[in-house]
C-alpha cells in the first residue's frame, strides 16, 4: 500500500465537519477504494474552541490557513472557508504554489479567479478540484469533465440554488407573498449572510459560469452571465404561471450558439410536468445536452453537510487514486475567452405590467410591441380594484434582447406604471 | 504531448460505428481534453465488406479479434462484439494478459465473469472499464465508483432496460395487449436476437448485478438477482395500477440489508408522479442512495449509437488521461462473495388471481392469506363474463418471500385457476 494521503482542512463549518466525519467513520472503506489511508493531520478555522460534535484532538491546529497549506505534513489542502478572495484564495495559492493538490467547495473563488488559479495549478503540476462547488452532492463536475467528455456539449441548464427553489415552491404551496417567505427562509438560516447572493441569483450564476467553462472549453466568464433574481416574482406570477401549466424556477441556461456563448440565470417558466417543473424544496437538477449522448439529467441535494461533504470526498478520493486533469478539463492555456452572445436565443415570454387607467392604454402597448416585431400569443387585462390594471402578455418566441428593447418603448409611452416584469418561458 | 493512444476496435455494429465516428469527428477536442491524440489503428468485425457509413480504409483489418487484441500497434482494446463468452471473452483475456487496457460495453460478460476478469486485469496491471455496459449514456458506473465513492451505498434502483419500458408504456398508451406490442417492438428491431434477454429481465439483471458489486464491494452475483420478466403483465394490470396512481416498470433494486445483499429485477408498481413513474419509452433512470449524499437520480438514453458510444469514449478518455482503478472500484481480492438476502424487505404487493366460480372461494383465499400473516389492504372481485372471476388484492407491507409462500397455499386450495400474478409496490 502507498503512503497515506494527509489532509489539511481549512474551514470547519457544516461541510468541513461533514468531511471530518466521513474520514473518521469510513476509514477502511476509503482505504479499500483508494489503496491508501486517508488521514487528517492539521486543521484551521475561525473559532478553535467551538464544539462541532466531532473529535478534533488528534489534529494539529493552525490559526493561519496559509500556514496550514504550507505544512510539511499536509499533502492535500482542503479549502472550505468560502469567500472569493482573502484567506481562501491566499491559502489556495500557497498550496498550489507548493505543488500541493487543492480540493475546494468555493464557487465564488472559482467563478471569479478560475482562470488564474487553473494556470497556477497547471504551472505547479497540482490538481485543483471543486466538485462540491456546484450542485452539492450531484457529481456534475465529474459528469461534464469525464463522463461526457466524448461529447461536444451544446447546452447546460438547471436549478442550482436550493434556497431560491425553496422560496418559490413555498410561495406556491402557501399562497404567501415573497416578502413573508423570504423572512421565513432567513429565520430558518437558509440564506447567505448577504442574501443577495442567493435571491439575486449570484450564487447560482457562479455555478453556471463554472459549468459553462468546462462545457464549452472557454475561460470562466461570470460577468457574462445575465443575472436576474427572484425578488420581483410575485405570488400572482406564480398563480398565473400555474394556470398556464408552468412553474417558476430560478433557471440557469448556458448555450453554445453560432454567435458565441449565451449564459443566463433568471426566473423562468418551465412546464409543470417536466423534470425541472417537479423539483421541490432544496433539490437541485442539472440537465446536460451533448451531440452524442443526447440529454442527461442529474438530480440530488444541492446543499447540506452530507451531500456537500460527499462531493468533497469524491475529489479527495480521485487525488488519492492519482487521477489528475486540468482544472476545467483541458489545459488552461487552451481555454479561449468566452465570446458573449447573450439574450439571442428566441423563446416565448411571460410579461406582467401595470396599465394606467387611461383610454387606449392597452392599444398603445399592443401597438408598440407590434412595431418592435414582438408577436403576441395571449394578452389579458385583469380585474382591478385600484386605478391601475394588471395586464398579462404571453409572447410568441422572440429574442430576449428584442423584447427588452420593446418593453423600454412601452415604458416610454407613459401608459404603464413601474417596470414590467418579463420572464422567459423555457424552450424545450 | 504524450504519444498517441492507439485503439483496436472489435465489433462494428451500431455502437462500434458510433465510436469510430466520434474519434474521427472530434479528434482535436479529444486531444485537448486528454493531452494525447486518440487514433484507431485496427478493427475487426463479422462482415468486412458491409457499408457502415464511415470510412474505415485507414485501419488495419483482423478477422480474429484475439489477433487484434495482441497487435503491437494496439494500445487499448475496445470490445464491442457482445456475448458473455466466445470471441469477446477470449479477446478481452488476450488483451488483459498482454497488460493492455480494455474498454467494453458487454454487460453479460461482466455479469457472468466479472470476478475472474477483474482478477486478470489487476494481475496484469491493466484497467478493464465498462461504462457503456450499464444504462447507455448515463455515466452511472463513474458516479458509483468515483463520484459517490465517499459514501456507504445503501441502495441502487432503477429502470435499466429501455425495450421493456417501451413495451410497458406503449401498452398503456395504446391499450393493446402485451403480445401485440411485443410483436411491434420485434418488428422495429428493438429486441435482442433472443428476446428473453430483454423481456425476461436478464439483460437488466446483468446491469443490476454489476452496479450491486460496485455499490456494496461484493463479487458480482448475477445468479443472486431475483428475476421476473414482464411477459405476464397484462393490459388489465396496467389499467388497474393506473387507477391506483401507479405505473408498472421493470424495476431493479439492489439493497444492503442487515441479512445481506438483496437484488431483484421485476415488474413493480411505482407512483405515477415519481421520477421513475414518469419515464417514457426507452429512457433509463438509476437512483443511488448513499449515507452522506442522500438520493441521487440519473436519467438519460439507455441505448442507441450516440449514447452508448459516448459512454465508451468516457472510458477511453479516462485511460488516455492515465486514470486507473480496480474493475469494481476496489481490489478484486477485497470483494467478498455476496451474502444473499433475497425477498426479505417488506413492501406492499399487487396480486391478481382468477377465482373459480365456487361458493366461498373468495373467503378461502382471504382465510389462507390471513393464516399466513398476510394483511390485506384492499380486495376486489371484478365483473366477469366467463366462469372465473378476476380478483385484485393489495396487501399491506410484507416480505415477498412470505407472500410467495402464502400464494402457494392459496393455489393448493384449488379455488384459483393458474398461477396468481404478484407484483411488488415500490417502497419509497
Amino acid at each position: 500500500m502507498t503512503s497515506p494521503l494527509r489532509l489539511g482542512i481549512a474551514g470547519l463549518g457544516t461541510v468541513g465537519t461533514g468531511v471530518v466525519r466521513i474520514v473518521q467513520d469510513t476509514a477502511d472503506l476509503l482505504s479499500a477504494r483508494t489503496g491508501r489511508r486517508i488521514e487528517i493531520t492539521a486543521i484551521s478555522a475561525r473559532s478553535r474552541g467551538k464544539d462541532r460534535g466531532v473529535d478534533l484532538s488528534a489534529y494539529a491546529w493552525e490559526d493561519d490557513p496559509v500556514a496550514l497549506a504550507r505544512r510539511d505534513d499536509v499533502d492535500l489542502f482542503v479549502e472550505l472557508m468560502g469567500g472569493s478572495d482573502g484567506p481562501a484564495k491566499a491559502a489556495t495559492e500557497a498550496a498550489l504554489s507548493a505543488g500541493k493538490p487543492v480540493v475546494t467547495a468555493n464557487k465564488a473563488m472559482l467563478a471569479l479567479h478560475g482562470q488564474a488559479l487553473a494556470e497556477l495549478a497547471e504551472a505547479n503540476g497540482a490538481p485543483l478540484r471543486y466538485e462540491a462547488a456546484v450542485a452539492g452532492g450531484i457529481p456534475v463536475v465529474k459528469a461534464l469533465t469525464e463522463g461526457l467528455a466524448g461529447n461536444v456539449i451544446t447546452r447546460v441548464s438547471g436549478v442550482m440554488n436550493g434556497t431560491c427553489n425553496y422560496i418559490l415552491t413555498r410561495m406556491e404551496h402557501s399562497g404567501l407573498p415573497y416578502e413573508e417567505i423570504f423572512a421565513e427562509a432567513e429565520g430558518l438560516g437558509f440564506l447567505e449572510a448577504d442574501p443577495t447572493l442567493d435571491v439575486g441569483g449570484i450564487d447560482a450564476g457562479h455555478k453556471l459560469a463554472i459549468l459553462s467553462a468546462i462545457a464549452f472549453g472557454t475561460q470562466v466568464d461570470f460577468d457574462g452571465v445575465q443575472l436576474q433574481g427572484i425578488e420581483r416574482v410575485s405570488i400572482d406570477d406564480i398563480h398565473r404561471a400555474r394556470d398556464m401549466g408552468y412553474r417558476i424556477k430560478l433557471l440557469g441556461e448556458a448555450r453554445r450558439t453560432d454567435a458565441g456563448i449565451e449564459q443566463s440565470m433568471r426566473p423562468t417558466l418551465v412546464p409543470a410536468d417536466s423534470p425541472l417543473g417537479q423539483l421541490e424544496g432544496g433539490t437541485n437538477m442539472v440537465v446536460i445536452e451533448g451531440d452524442a449522448v443526447g440529454q442527461i439529467v442529474l438530480r440530488g441535494a444541492g446543499a447540506g453537510e452530507g451531500p456537500t461533504a460527499s462531493a468533497v470526498m469524491s475529489d479527495v478520493i480521485d487525488i488519492a487514486r492519482g487521477f489528475t486533469l486540468p482544472t476545467f478539463g483541458q489545459p488552461a492555456s487552451s481555454l479561449a475567452p468566452a465570446k458573449r452572445a447573450n439574450a439571442v436565443t428566441a423563446c416565448a415570454h411571460y410579461v406582467r405590467l401595470m396599465l394606467r387607467d387611461e383610454p387606449g392604454a392597452l392599444a398603445r402597448v399592443a401597438t408598440v410591441l407590434g412595431q418592435a416585431g414582438i408577436s403576441i400569443d395571449r394578452m389579458r387585462q385583469y380585474d382591478h380594484p385600484g386605478a391601475d390594471a394588471p395586464v398579462l402578455i404571453v409572447t410568441h418566441p422572440c429574442a430576449p434582447v428584442d423584447l427588452s428593447d420593446a418593453l423600454s418603448g412601452v415604458v416610454a409611452t407613459g401608459v404603464v406604471r413601474g417596470d414590467p416584469v418579463a420572464l422567459q418561458i423555457q424552450t424545450p
